[in-house]
């Protein structure tokens, strides 16, 4: 992960430290008197999002949510909520919270201010403070909205949306092998944080979290330490847990005619009165069986894969962009194997395209001496059906399969780029 | 967490990706020969770790292990092991084992060759692969052994080493409080592996687990994604997931007689015969009441804690690095109330000093809707008696207790550093 600089959007200019130090020169007195009762946040400063020299910070308006085709950054906090309130209205009042609160941190400020409200020390802050002093850092937050959101599993039409869901949206099938745990799956609501410093997008969920206090409750959440994908041609493509480069033919965000047919939701397209330009999420917790995979030898590792472990390269090729050339034998054999990886999730095989943005994840270890370890999977697509499911279902003879186990999976349909200073997520689903 | 660069080793020469991409240049007919049966790893390639412009790497040879006193790096795995062999020739061999690998991945190489043994493709490589590219980013990894290395509960001498064990080596008191999980506590051995970039970390202790097969068996780990000590003072004070900075006035590794007093095992302490330049570990997984914290209100944060919250100065003060005036009264009360964490765990009123060195975590999300967030503790003492234990019991009537729960618990004596080219971890206390 070191090709790349360590943060694309590390500070030309003003980062919240700079900020802080910047409000610490001109008010020190109000900082001191932070203790007895003035603000202490920066929501006395000017707006600086809009500062020259803040390009450390992704921006959050825009025709597609950040956090999709944006470069995939280093680090991952993904969250899944169950809704818990029955009252739209409440619910609405949570987007609109969040979305300026995620307005104002994905620019590198704070949730709200860190000092008290209206003067007085005696409420609690309105953001936690963990990210005070740490650069924007490339802070992408993506919402998302899960099928249950529409209609109950039961039927029952929640918050009158029923009508309103894409028929696209809806819960995955079932895939041979799959070990899926239904309490770290699915989700009414979801939030993707992604940024170069794990605490910036830690603090983003948690202070979404704290905003959506008695309207959601946390139901899942996965931190993933390391990305595994690439999602633009400037971007080294990194190893996964298999020590493998995977994903080198991904989807990037240069190929805007591949990203219009595979990724973005079209107007004419189930739900595009309200979905149009946002895409469908997929994600699935795959744990790696490291120890299994450990004691494989080389040659079946790069069977299985279907690359070389060194260059990345394709079996066969010398370098890891050459092409794969299925037609290729060596000693008698195909190099690269019909069971592959590489072979049945290519996009000439597969018959589709997909977007991946997944990271590496250890969540310490089994309780069976193992450390539990995998890929947390994420894709973009403009159809589950088209895209992931089929995609999948491709991969039934996949010789990786021995050393995997799917244990989480979701899906979620997230709108459209918030389009200027009143938008908020999912203002065209629920204003009508 | 962005004082400091991201990477204070980044390479100035020769990184993992440089060096395959040397030997890549070089040997691209070797290379490509791996998928029918040559070394693809850097074994072949002349010892680098003594190379000009290593400097990225932490030397893994001196005094002291490195990852004690070492300015703390941003990322951590820390795992903790059961051994499951009898054989104490297995145990040696092992830490050997270790030691040899060790010694290649802190100087940013791989723990063995990535191609195959002996020329054959059918053996597993001796390298997980995962960190091929990637800079040595500072690296550490420290190791330690547990009282029950020494002694198991019912007393048995397991390996031949209860006269060896130091007094000092004792499982912990229990606490006023305390909610330890025993699956998650204690450990025949440790290893901290610290690192700038997670992935390093993580393939660390991946390779080491790997090395161990047969002879431990993973009991429990943690990662942690931010560094929340200074051990350094040219390195900044991270904010905790409190949003505070904690451990301002922690022991630094510039101040060599407070080391000596309160951080190394000297020749004359309790096993100075095989521990002398060592120092005792303590472990603590302190799970965060987020959600209770978040809803507290400032003045009631600040109190508890007994700093301000954006500057960081203690209560009463104006920067951070101000000295804490235990005497100075605010509108008649003290600015550091006595039942503040400043006021209890300063050196001063506990009596002794620690070197902290912990990280924060958010471990996904306990179930009932609230994330799974907090610190993990790691201190370094001479004594853990008058060390963490001392610092502990004095913070009995700590306000922040009402927001904490320590779930985890460990204690590891932690051998010198490795003096040369034939030293492995453990040699003084096994050679005897």
């Amino acid at each position: 992960m070191t090709e790349r600089p360590d943060s694309p959007h590390r500070p030309a200019g003003l980062s919240r430290r700079r900020l802080f130090g910047l409000l610490g020169a001109g008010t020190a007195g109000a900082l001191a008197a932070g203790t007895a009762g003035g603000a202490i946040g920066r929501a006395t400063a000017p707006d600086l999002a809009t500062a020259a020299g803040a390009t450390d910070a992704v921006p959050f308006v825009g025709a597609h949510q950040a956090g999709i085709v944006t470069p995939a950054q280093d680090r991952l906090h993904f969250v899944a909520f169950d809704v818990i309130t029955d009252d739209r209205a409440e619910l609405v009042g949570m987007l609109k919270a969040w979305t300026a609160a995620a307005r104002r941190m994905t620019a590198g400020r704070d949730a709200g201010p860190v000092g008290a409200v209206a003067g007085s020390p005696y409420a609690p802050p309105d953001d936690t403070g963990e990210a005070l002093g740490l650069a924007p850092s490339g802070l992408t937050l993506t919402v998302g909205f899960g099928p249950t959101l529409f209609t109950t599993a039961d039927g029952a039409d929640r918050f009158g949306l029923a009508s309103r869901r894409p028929k696209p949206l809806a819960e995955l099938p079932s895939f041979p092998g799959d070990a899926i745990e239904p309490a770290i799956s699915g989700g009414d609501l979801c939030i993707q944080a992604c940024a170069n410093d794990p605490q910036v997008a830690v603090h983003a969920v948690r202070n979404l979290v704290r905003l959506g206090a008695g309207v959601v409750s946390v139901r899942w959440s996965q931190l993933g330490f390391g990305r595994t994908s690439s999602t633009s041609t400037g971007q080294a493509t990194p190893r996964n847990l298999f020590g493998f480069k995977d994903g080198t033919n991904n989807l990037k965000a240069e190929s805007d005619s591949a990203l219009d047919r595979f990724v973005w939701v079209a107007d004419g397209d189930p739900g595009g009165d309200w979905l149009a330009g946002g895409s469908y999420l997929v994600t699935r917790r795959i744990r790696m069986l490291i120890e299994s995979w450990d004691t494989a030898s080389l040659d079946e590792q790069e069977r299985t894969i279907g690359r070389t472990k060194g260059t990345g390269a394709p079996r066969g090729q010398h370098g890891e962009f050459d092409p794969v050339d299925f037609t290729k034998q060596v000693d008698g054999e195909f190099a690269v194997p019909e069971t592959s990886h590489v072979f049945l999730a290519n996009p000439t095989n597969a018959g589709t395209a997909i977007l991946r943005r997944g990271y590496s994840f250890v969540d310490g270890s089994d309780g069976l001496g193992r450390l539990d370890a995998g890929l947390f999977f994420i894709a973009y697509q403009r159809d589950p059906a088209t895209g992931f499911v089929q995609v999948q279902r491709n991969l039934r003879a996949d010789a990786m399969n021995e050393y995997i186990r799917h244990t989480s999976s979701a899906v979620f349909a997230c709108p459209p780029g918030i389009r200027g200073a009143d938008d908020w997520w999912g203002r065209a689903l629920f204003s009508r």
